[in-house]
């Protein structure tokens, strides 16, 4: 079975646990990783959410933030609570589909460890293209070809795409027709292939 | 330390799965349960939910349907999708908190399976004195003990400790201070002791 589709969103916190977790978790069962990014703002949108839940709703918000804190403990994450959020990550999903598959986690992973260990505000061009650099990736071409017509157009497609599988949240882990939400999931995820 | 503390309240579906597998996995442990019901309607009222999020969010509905499904096939449970959804607690809240505590888990499981294995309205007086009676429990002294103003200041005081918790969904698993929300996380609740 497989790919594992793996459906995240940069502005995500729980995401940030499983874009470090999914590689070895995966390999290690066999599995290919497809490293999908997605837009939750329209989706947040469309069901009245002009924010984060956890901005929304502060008792949920509370609980997040405490329990990021336990589970980069607990995976030895580096972590620093932002002080934005959630922090746009339209650019950096650009970028993400503008590279060949092969360059996506680094890159991801990168972005994710500047805005939650790092507090860097990873919708800054300076930022990505720091990352970019920093990756031996180019920092002018890429950014160019990210604002191309077609990479735009491919993550509208692929945020209604998560819309049309039902996804509501990230990360989210799609697998043989099945899905599983949440960075506690991704372990049942690997175990229904 | 302890004792865990087993925040749910009888409407949940997750709080099913939790329900039938703490005593095991605290016992292990040496961990004393404290079975508390509490009442998310309050809860959900003061952020704006009229119904459960459940209901409200579509997506986030269909996909719980479908979890309920594998993880009560995992934990080898019977399982059928209630006919209504959220079921009212109150009743058999306060008759939970009627009960002296030994008694509590073998009542809170039955009314569970009542609602979540066998679709019957845990709403009605006639179910809920069956269960009791299942039980060898008095099938008329309790519910009326259970009518006291003493046990319904009861239910609303442990509402009102669930909020001043920052408790916001169920089950949720609160020891030595830490919180831990939902049935995915009721083995690191465990483990943080």
């Amino acid at each position: 079975m497989g790919p594992l589709d793996f459906w995240f969103e940069f502005a995500s916190t729980y995401s940030y646990l499983a874009v470090n977790r999914i590689e070895p978790a995966a390999a290690a069962a066999g599995l290919a990783v497809r490293w999908r990014p997605f837009l939750l703002g329209p989706i947040f949108a469309a069901q009245g959410w002009s924010d984060s839940p956890f901005n929304l709703y502060p008792a949920k918000g509370a609980y997040m933030w405490r329990d990021m804190e336990r589970l980069c403990a607990r995976d030895r994450l580096p972590w620093r609570r932002p002080s934005a959020f959630p922090r746009n990550g339209v650019a950096a999903a650009r970028i993400t589909l503008a590279l060949p598959e092969a360059e996506r986690p680094a890159f991801v992973k990168a972005v994710y460890h500047a805005n939650f260990a790092l507090d860097r505000d990873i919708a800054d061009a300076a930022i990505l293209a720091g990352i970019l650099d920093g990756l031996g990736l180019d920092p002018d071409a890429i950014p160019r070809r990210a604002h191309d017509p077609a990479v735009k157009a491919r993550l509208r497609g692929e945020t209604e795409e998560a819309i049309r599988l039902g996804i509501f949240g990230a990360p989210t882990f799609v697998i043989g027709g099945e899905m599983f939400w949440g960075n506690d999931r991704l372990d049942d995820a690997i175990a229904w292939a």
